[in-house]
């Protein structure tokens, strides 16, 4: 059968088709089959759906396909049906309770990485490897193969390191400070991070505010090895991009999978050349681990894929159970690192953890015996902040910028306390979800700035905390979601009352 | 923010709207999330995803929404995002290794059955229900929950009884026959249907070609109880909806989990007021259960599940190592069974076994002490015939239809044998997918008979199979299908030739 292709204004991000439903069901199809498209000499293969946005006799593509194909409205298509890849049976095989061999798990992230794969198809394969686990040897076969089907680095010269965190905290901006104090001591230090998905302010988001984050694998590697070090957004290079796919699906199901959570840290590390790695392991209260057990026994699991797989890694457990630095969303984020670096003074656990963290890379590669001392040496002679302004430069960033120059929103309301006490909890989620309802990472100047943190003591009337939002309906909506949530517990404070008082 | 409504043509069945990407970045929306949109003094929830087709401050909704919400262009709509629902917790719990509760699995089914839950979020519940387990228990609430959120119906006088086929087996249709055997002895035998999915006829696509399927649940009522029986598609009533979306997502995944085959079959019988329930479950090579093992623990679990939901289970193991009749289509298939009824005759195994579970439900109900022989005595007698063509004058159909006038494909071809020997094995998959090829179920008139099946005896140049199109492109597609698959094997056959000869 011969169809005449129709551009449909449909978003996609791989190839795939719509029939109509009449010669869908004329070829035997069903949904989420797929077929073969012949265009001339060309042809592809690609997800077939139906809809009523095309008739009979036509082939409906969106317009990223249009493009990747070549196909305009002029051109005619023969469709055949296709089986099912091959992955789709591997990933049965673990369904089923079984074990992949190199060769299957490499088959299925290659589709994954090539988008030949459908989410539900990535979804079961991510719940697959949940629920009935993976050893080590799968795990490590699925990170080499991450890394094979995806960009990567490689440096000539230098000694090539970096830094992770697991994630899942607010106000945890660190890299913007353990990036240029390690790179200052002569390390290469090319630091690819994500965005938030259901975090304030992704590492990547709060670098966007002073420089261009959008760097290629090409400009990640040149900017490494002209200044020493660089914070990039991951997701505009094409670093194992079938963690990227994965990631995608595990937000509607609210999962995040052990295999997973070590694929994605140790493929990444792998993809950009580093050969000795620290990673930032934040366990507590409302963190992704929350408890010491649990992170302890991860950071084992990461020290053996780290052997497997030829990367020196050391893991840093560090406390979790409330936000790391007061200020939480991208420019307030960026202000607060930066302010830092100025005045070689701040947030006591930001600055823990930055000289803490670089400290350990400077042990690991032999730079200090004493990382720790080293590191406050080199932050506190500020060599830490011109280092940072040249990454800056260097990122098509302004290096002149300073703190008190970071734009935030205007619209601001202020919670106080009600009483005298001392602070026994900062939540981190309702944070988050104070940040994100003011407008953050979208907005960037929308956030919340923490006053009181765990064990500070506050007065009647002290602020506890300040929401800031570029526009109004979403200060609203934050001021309305810190009235539900109780982000900030005084003691003594009564948190709600029950009964009628007569 | 208040949203302009616009109807946008993607093909729905269920609650969803589309926002441009920039509109949904700014409510914090990440794909798959939930909205809830008011408009004037209504307002619904719905998914919402992001596309190119909308503007910024535009809220696309498909036909089906606008139908249902009664929505038009010149409405206003605000939109705020929800929560996901409560019971995509209890799934995760379930992810976890957990157990549901009696309510957590109601909360469940309810919000599958209501479409509140995407395929995702099914697929998800049904691989941690395959790989996790559920209990019996767990189970029995998941079939009650099925029953209860769907259409029922009671009698209110009359033994009412029935049968159910665990299916996977193409020629099949032994229920056109068992149906009226089992109303002509005064029995009430409501019974649903389902079309193919992956198979070339489903018992409601074969009835179909002798009357109207699409019953309402009243009218399976009403027929049943005037004419003793009915053979209605099931999916034109709204029993145990939430199975029919979970077999949705179980297709993309090839999958077919324990739990959810249990729940399909009984939820079903319950739902139609059924107390004595016979369940076919056909092995052997190619069949859904290939071992007599794995049928007899189906059938336990079948047995006292029935025991827990007070219905009365009797499994009839059968041999499905090959088709069940020779005939394999919609119209083949309807063709054969009026055949075997006008002549009181036709292929044994068919006959056999529409007369064995007649028979065993003749003696669950006290109609007969031996079954089998009061089956068979009805049969002869052409009661059966004379019952079925009531049924399918009640159902709308040609009450003078005779087997003759069955149309079937006008394009043919036959493949022989090109050896003398006996025939080893007849290939379930290759006989259907041949079927398939050749346009059935789609076209009425398509598929495939079967000359000779295992151990009968055939000469050189006898013909094996005979393929049925209604297009000649379809014809060719199932000849070069036939060709690759060796549907029948002739003992003494070479299969492939491996090496050079000279």
């Amino acid at each position: 059968m011969k169809f005449k292709v129709k551009v449909v204004p449909l978003r996609s991000e791989k190839l795939s088709v719509v029939l109509n439903q009449n010669d869908a069901e004329d070829l035997g199809l069903l949904p989420g089959d797929r077929v073969k498209v012949v265009v001339g000499k060309e042809s592809f293969v690609a997800e077939a759906d139906f809809t009523e946005m095309v008739e009979e006799g036509e082939i409906g593509v969106c317009s990223f396909t249009a493009e990747a194909c070549r196909l305009d409205e002029s051109c005619l298509a023969e469709v055949y049906p296709v089986s099912r890849p091959k992955s789709v049976d591997f990933i049965r095989k673990k369904l089923d309770g079984g074990k992949y061999s190199a060769l299957e798990i490499k088959s299925v992230i290659e589709d994954i990485s090539k988008n030949v794969l459908n989410d539900l198809e990535i979804s079961a394969f991510t719940l697959a490897n949940e629920i009935v686990g993976m050893s080590d040897e799968e795990i490590q076969w699925m990170i080499e193969a991450m890394v094979e089907n995806g960009e990567k680095i490689s440096f000539e010269r230098g000694i090539v390191v970096n830094i992770q965190s697991i994630g899942g905290l607010p106000s945890n901006e660190f890299h913007l400070i353990a990036v240029p104090l390690v790179a200052s001591a002569g390390l290469l230090i090319p630091k690819t991070a994500s965005r938030a998905i259901t975090s304030a302010s992704g590492t990547a988001d709060t670098m966007e505010v002073l420089a261009d984050v959008n760097l290629s694998i090409e400009e990640i590697r040149e900017i490494t090895e002209k200044v020493g070090g660089v914070i990039a957004w991951g997701g505009a290079t094409n670093i194992a991009p079938a963690d990227d796919r994965i990631i995608r699906v595990e937000h509607p199901l609210s999962i995040d999978p052990r295999p997973q959570l070590l694929a994605s840290v140790m493929a990444k590390k792998g993809a950009i050349g580093a050969k000795n790695v620290v990673i930032d392991i934040p366990y507590g209260e409302g963190a992704k681990i929350e408890s010491g057990e649990k992170a302890r026994a991860l950071a084992n699991d990461f020290i053996e894929l780290g052997k497997r797989l030829g990367l020196n890694v050391v893991c840093a457990l560090t406390y979790g159970g409330q936000p790391i630095g007061r200020a939480v969303g991208p420019a307030l984020e960026a202000k607060e690192a930066l302010k830092a670096m100025e005045d070689r003074r701040g947030s006591a656990s930001l600055l823990e953890k930055s000289l803490g963290i670089a400290g350990i890379l400077f042990e690991m590669t032999g730079v200090a015996s004493d990382g720790y001392s080293y590191a406050k040496k080199i932050f506190e002679s500020g060599k830490t902040l011109e280092k940072f302004k040249e990454i800056v430069s260097a990122q098509g960033g302004d290096e002149k910028i300073r703190a008190d120059d970071i734009a935030i929103g205007d619209k601001t309301f202020t919670i106080t306390s009600k009483f005298e006490g001392a602070v026994v909890a900062v939540n981190n989620k309702a944070i988050v979800r104070i940040a994100r309802s003011a407008g953050a990472p979208k907005d960037k100047g929308a956030g919340v700035y923490i006053h009181k943190k765990r064990g500070e003591v506050v007065k009647a009337g002290d602020p506890l905390l300040t929401i800031y939002a570029e526009k109004d309906w979403k200060l609203d909506n934050a001021i309305e979601v810190a009235r539900a949530e109780a982000p900030i517990l005084v003691s003594g404070m009564i948190l709600e009352v029950y009964g009628k008082f007569r």
